[in-house]
């Protein structure tokens, strides 16, 4: 079976598990007013369409070393989609980004919902309720983690590790978007750090450490899987800026360019920078960052992309850090040669994936 | 010792407690980047200026029933404090309020530091940082609860205390946000559900609440206490929107009038719609959600809420909701009649306060 495939196979579970947790707090919080009910409603519909990569890689991960996750260890799959549900909520209120996997964002429901109902401030509306939305899924996110069905110590150690590896995103969030809204140009080594902290540690070593702490492996895996999952995020994000940048919309399930638009400080962009003349680096400038981006524009900054040879120089950095993943991928111990064969397959779905 | 000094004597020992905590997280934090530092720093200032009302609570009723907290104890004050602090740096962006407590709230500090850096869209930058911020409090306050050293089954009751009144606490932020930007008039009874929980189940039931589980106090005191949350909020928040439309800016240290600016749908507005004939209805609908609000308007509003009897009709309300309290105070069992006039104390403080 592809790794695709042995992700995807938990999606149901993971699928299932949260929405018995939706479905009863929305039952509870009804007795607070109508929105309490209508909250969980949106946040099922929002999270039912994700990939649910991390909460799939957290019972992946516990198979490779555990066999088939047992239905208690679940939950903690589930917590991972209601964080990223949470975060993708909040940065769609701060990107104000309107759609997002083909349909509105949360945030956007809310604006609608609002003009609807005669609103006169629909878009302060939206925003006010986004913000609320994203808190509560956070929340749920962590009361799941404290009633993980574990030994006492297990769950302080799964509690102690997600407070942890959640701040640190959010703090990376905070210098996402502080280069995001900056005129300045940044380093290739912030890019790294926010790639690290953004990508690497939430999307993968936060699973990957949860997981393999879920099946009880010890500091040395652990910290073997650390490192792998920044080394797997740096891959998966310069992809991820890639496929924006070069793919379209129907793959990608938001509009194109909307990093430029954006005026995001991605890897290609430093790269484009450092081997721009003075007079390229004004065009790059004045192209990142506008909100009416057209399709010349886009295109100008694609051909550049590749006669700089900066993409090449991406490509470059994505197979030096392919390289460093499989060196660690073949030093975990403990895991049979046909699971070792799945974190080579995960890897080069990471460097191959277009959507 | 008057009921205020009582409170304000945990002030000191919570806020150490708080600071230690966000000085440790700063630490951590600071290796992702430097705005891990910066956050824990604003939190710092931020909640030290506050008057620490729910967190004292938790102290005083542990007090009340089980003798002066230890220092075990003083962690869940934290945590109530930490809740404060993020619930109020989202509704500050939610309101678009600048100043609170005297100074520039959390955002407004964030987009006075993007003025400061160039950087075009300070507001959405200061908005954006300031999410951030509230959510990295809501994790801390967790955080917190979840290392409590207590034994396993009291924690996990404080853990489904908090979260589940907290989400409703946001579930009923979200009724006054939509309460608040809906150009339709409200009821009565919307009004009431709203100031019970928002105001009364968050300030007062959970503190409470939270208090008497960790002095280990059985359901029936638990649900005496709770009832009397509901009750002392209603009258705290009627007391709250009278300062906000009647005091000072120097005692309230927020903008007065800003609940008539925001289309606050509060109790006295609603009496006051009540009292008025149709053309007194167009003027007050002209003036609620007014951003340029004068002072004549201001003043005219408050004319009207004592010539129409909307503000007689709250003060009734006020005395038969103090009655209520005053009944399920004789109620608890287990305190020492010291302790029952400390009840009463903050009762009365309750009513009469002014800041």
């Amino acid at each position: 079976m592809e790794i695709t495939n042995t992700l995807t196979k938990y999606r149901e579970e993971i699928r299932r598990c949260q929405n018995k947790f939706l479905t009863d707090r929305g039952h509870e919080l009804t007795k607070v007013n109508g929105w309490g009910d209508d909250v969980c409603r949106r946040l099922r519909n929002f999270s039912e369409n994700g990939k649910m990569i991390r909460g799939g890689l957290v019972l992946w991960i516990y198979s490779a070393f555990k066999g088939e996750p047992p239905d208690h260890i679940v939950p903690a799959a589930a917590a991972m989609e209601l964080f990223q549900a949470s975060f993708l909520i909040h940065d769609d209120i701060m990107d104000r980004d309107y759609m997002r996997r083909g349909s509105p964002t949360v945030f956007a429901q809310y604006r609608q919902l609002g003009e609807r109902q005669n609103i006169p401030a629909a878009d302060r509306f939206g925003e006010a309720m986004g913000i609320c939305a994203g808190d509560i899924s956070f929340y749920f996110a962590f009361q799941i983690l404290t009633r993980l069905d574990l030994a006492e110590k297990l769950r302080e150690r799964v509690l102690d590790l997600c407070f942890k590896e959640i701040s640190s995103t959010c703090v990376a969030q905070m210098q996402d978007v502080g280069m995001g809204f900056s005129p300045e140009q940044v380093s290739e080594n912030e890019v790294f750090q926010l790639y690290k902290y953004k990508t690497g540690r939430y999307t993968f070593s936060l699973p990957f450490m949860l997981g393999a702490m879920l099946a009880e492996q010890d500091e040395n895996i652990l910290s073997i899987l650390e490192t792998l999952g920044e080394e797997f995020g740096i891959i998966f994000q310069i992809k991820d800026d890639e496929m924006g940048f070069f793919g379209d919309e129907k793959d990608i399930g938001k509009p194109v360019g909307s990093d430029v638009r954006e005026n995001k400080k991605t890897l290609l962009r430093v790269f484009m920078e450092e081997a721009a003349t003075e007079e390229q680096l004004e065009v790059i400038n004045k192209i990142y960052g506008k909100e009416d981006l057209g399709e010349d524009e886009l295109n100008w900054l694609r051909s550049f992309a590749e006669s700089s040879g900066a993409l090449q120089r991406e490509n470059a950095t994505v197979n030096e850090h392919a390289e460093r993943c499989r060196e660690l991928i073949n030093s975990i111990s403990g895991i049979s040669e046909a699971c070792r064969k799945e974190f080579l397959e995960l890897l080069e779905y990471n460097i191959r994936r277009s959507g």
